[in-house]
């Protein structure tokens, strides 16, 4: 089969891998209908976390169930499938507690013996703990896009929202517009919040944002962003703060438009951020969030896709062959695009 | 009057300086019946936060109102008052969300042209949003120790315990047995912990703990106190944490012990801290807390002392008369005392 490889920075290329097989009793082998690029893999491509060459890459996919070990039971072969960033049992301690991350069997796709999500075929250890099967089948190739989103992004971008505590009401303050960000927008507006404020430069970005229940644009950083997002605050500052890039300036500007008694959710791996536990002290901003088990809130986010109130896929604007997807690494990388998808089958 | 004043590292005498006077209108005069030293006043003390020479100190003490300003409607002369570590409106936004050290118009004792609580008399602005008033008048000579502690250290480790999201059934880690790590032991209890464990060293404040409510002690440090607590909660970690250090190492101990998805409560500020992000991130460990809106607790924890049902003043091991405070300071950073109080009337 063909698998997308990591080679070295900035070389990742479809090549030809042997086809996966049932390992343990516990796998499936899912066929992979779509997959799509994470601002995660750009840390591998751009060489800033080391990767051993020739290694598997990938951690998105959806796909048909085409094989099963002899201890799966929930997931059968022809199944639709959507699969968590990471997989895990569902059964241990921290799974049970909705921390699927955590999973004390638990992994990461693309890691030593386990295949990358970029490839037409993929082995999933812990099937029945794993993958969420579609009911109903194969769906219209229209929902493509927003199940595929189910897979990490937009369950990211829930778990900010999560994170910062966002309820019913809620004026949320949003930092980062990629696409974690702009999921953030869409998920706290499901969680009701009243007013939605993104942070934004980006025109095209900004009218996704305002799609997905953006009320109020800030197109400035830093300081001025701080200046802007209390001004329209009134000085008090929003109810709950998504965080959604992760560097030292995007930190304190979260903290510091962060009203008093607040929660700042945090999603994305920081890299250099120097915390402002000074500004979490004084003003009693709390931080939640971390790695998103999106595994555990899937079923219930799988149905607001299907039922068509939730369209998360918006944020997949570049669709490439996959061949192709080393330009799709390279379009993300160049920020010619948010996000990219590929349709395999 | 007299009142201790603070003149050089190391150097804190108790002065005559001239009494107070109703400024504002909503003013009031405390005669002090009571005070204490914080583990935060030692940062003066050690020269490690910089403060004026010749200007007051301390922030915790309890009275009687001696005099009032013209629009104070809620306090009367002759009540017995307990005073939070800051003053605040207790109108403001921020006083009304609970966050009541973010107070708009509030501010600390012993800053510029504002008293001391280490002295015979303190000015008290917008006394009818800061001071409590103790129902029944002055308390038995008894009570006052847990009264006091109400000014700061109860709240706080209380404040630990909230920030930490301890909840009835929760399995808690007190990182830190100082008087606020002891006070967080009792506020866990309170809260309805079913096994609080407590990290102590010390036989005295071990035996402390417990009396406050520790079912298990771990006396050891670090990676090793990382692996005892582990072990005692079956490799899962604390439902909640409190950090009550505020060290680099005590951050880190903190969220190693904390379970995947809980919350590290912190309310001292921290000093030199490499706060760990990745743990926070990997683990979904979030974090809650900061300095303590103990005003906003106040009456709450008040009631719960005059009937008796908990005992926060047991954290005080030093009693020193008035003029004697310089010695209290000295024992405290000798590690002498856990903490030390003087009557003055």
């Amino acid at each position: 089969m063909r698998a997308l490889v990591f080679n070295d920075a900035y070389s990742v290329a479809v090549e030809e891998v042997p086809d996966p097989e049932i390992v343990a009793a516990t796998d499936a082998i899912v066929r992979v209908v779509a997959t799509c690029v994470c601002g995660s893999d750009l840390w591998y491509y751009r060489g800033e976390t080391p990767k051993a060459a020739g290694s598997r890459i990938g951690h998105e996919f959806i796909g048909v169930v085409e094989a099963i070990g002899t201890d799966v039971g929930q997931v059968r072969v022809g199944d639709f499938v959507v699969a968590p960033f990471k997989y895990s049992d569902n059964t241990c301690v921290h799974c049970v507690a909705g921390i699927t991350t955590s999973c004390v069997h638990g992994g990461f796709w693309g890691s030593k013996g386990v295949d990358g999500g970029q490839g037409e075929f993929v082995r999933v250890p812990l099937a029945d703990g794993t993958l969420v099967v579609v009911p109903g089948g194969r769906p219209d190739d229209a929902l493509i896009p927003h199940l595929l989103a189910l897979t990490d992004v937009y369950g990211t971008g829930f778990h900010a929202a999560r994170g910062a505590s966002v309820v019913p009401g809620s004026t949320v303050a949003v930092v980062g517009d990629g696409a974690v960000g702009l999921s953030g927008v869409l998920a706290a507006k499901r969680l009701g919040a009243e007013r939605i404020i993104a942070l934004s430069r980006n025109p095209e970005r900004q009218a996704l944002a305002t799609r997905f229940g953006a009320t109020d644009l800030v197109a400035v950083r830093g300081a001025d962003a701080v200046e802007a997002v209390l001004e329209l605050t009134g000085g008090i500052g929003a109810d709950a703060t998504l965080e959604c890039v992760g560097t030292a300036e995007s930190f304190t500007t979260a903290f510091a438009i962060a009203r008093p008694g607040s929660r700042v959710g945090f999603v994305g791996m920081p890299h250099g951020v120097e915390f402002p536990l000074n500004i979490a002290f004084g003003n009693n901003v709390g931080l939640g969030g971390g790695i998103a088990p999106v595994r555990a809130v899937m079923p219930e986010l799988l149905t607001e896709v299907l039922d068509g109130v939730i369209e998360p896929g918006l944020v997949f604007d570049l669709e490439v062959a996959f061949e192709d997807l080393p330009e799709g690494y390279a379009a993300m990388d160049e920020r010619r695009a948010v996000k990219a998808m590929a349709r395999l089958s």
